[in-house]
């Protein structure tokens, strides 16, 4: 795999929705890799308290509102529960005008026997975002990180190869970069956006076999 | 991972549309493995020219119509194209009642950005299997294999994690442990046949990897 990947230990990162399970991972794995982390939420006390819970790490984590954390961080992480997701995007369309704005989220429906895709008008998230952020550099990722190993204490490496989704080589190559911060992933081309909704439904399979193999299950790719 | 999977060294495979790239390279893996293996095509003939070039294995490879297949082998594999998908499971459709039916089939477009997913009425190409065979046991796996590694007389190994999706125990065990025949592959549960469409639609995706890092990609399950 070449690994002409940019340097993007400077980079700040804002992560809206970062008070959820998976934007608290997330932010906590790249405050450890020493990134300034800004945690966002609708709500900026409860930002500032993640932010709080994350003390002592490497990087710097602040909390604020989300559009704050849009406006200030270089890079954008999104990943605000499905049912908030178009809205949240809307109210911070400006902010994000230019910006690489990563989007985690994962159109997922629960009932009796598990996990399955929801149907999404523009093919998948990522597609909608790029649809609503029509300014930004819309790329997916970090789909399938398990947020219970990324807040774990005592997991020191994410055994995960992350897919990179998205149509501008150098916003995935800059993203391949950022997952390859986390300790132990790899960031690795997934394809365009177009291909961004499997990627994205794909997590209710992997909740399927964390039941069945009782497992915080990741995919790696192999010979590359 | 649990490893209470059923003895299949006896069952033998039939496979529909065995004289493609795929279809073949699986005949001939589980052929090494020393199984019966019934290659099936609309014509006779190009199954029997089939059949001839993968002599000399294990085990004991004939080439027959479809429907012979389709009413001889224990359990049967769909590798057709998609776009002749629906029309050869109907016109075998009593030969396969009663029977585990592996459905490997993707339903893809090309065009000069790479592949995409095809939208399928009922949701994948195995759920539509298993609208068109009522009375059959309809599995999907073996969607990322890589044919051109199948073939290969070189790779003894190959570097892949089957993930095996169904609603019926008895049969995705069946298949899981069919996967573990080929050397080097692990057949693991993926989940249920609702959750088969992005598996599907993931082969996309692995297009997309080979094409980026000239590979033959394959995913793996980590902590399974």
């Amino acid at each position: 795999m070449s690994t002409d990947l940019p340097d993007v230990s400077g980079i700040s990162l804002g992560i809206l929705g970062g008070t959820g399970d998976q934007g608290k991972g997330l932010a906590r794995r790249f405050a450890i890799a020493g990134h300034t982390v800004l945690i966002g939420s609708r709500s900026e006390e409860r930002a500032r308290e993640a932010a709080e819970s994350l003390a002592g790490l490497a990087g710097t984590v602040r909390g604020a509102d989300n559009a704050t954390v849009a406006a200030e961080a270089d890079v954008v992480i999104v990943a605000v529960p499905w049912d908030g997701h178009r809205a949240t995007l809307e109210s911070v369309r400006a902010e994000l005008d230019g910006k690489i704005v990563i989007d985690c989220v994962n159109p997922l429906g629960f009932d009796k026997q598990g996990a399955y895709a929801l149907p999404v008008e523009e093919g998948s998230a990522a597609q909608q975002a790029a649809a609503v952020l029509t300014g930004s550099r819309v790329v997916g990722a970090f789909h399938h990180v398990s947020a219970v190993l990324l807040l774990d204490p005592e997991v020191e490496e994410v055994d995960l190869d992350v897919l990179v989704l998205g149509d501008d080589r150098e916003a995935t190559d800059t993203v391949q970069a950022l997952a390859g911060r986390i300790a132990g992933v790899r960031g690795v081309y997934g394809g365009r956006l177009r291909n961004a909704g499997q990627v994205e439904a794909l997590t209710a399979n992997l909740i399927s076999i964390n039941r069945r193999y009782k497992a915080h299950a990741g995919f790696r790719v192999t010979d590359v």
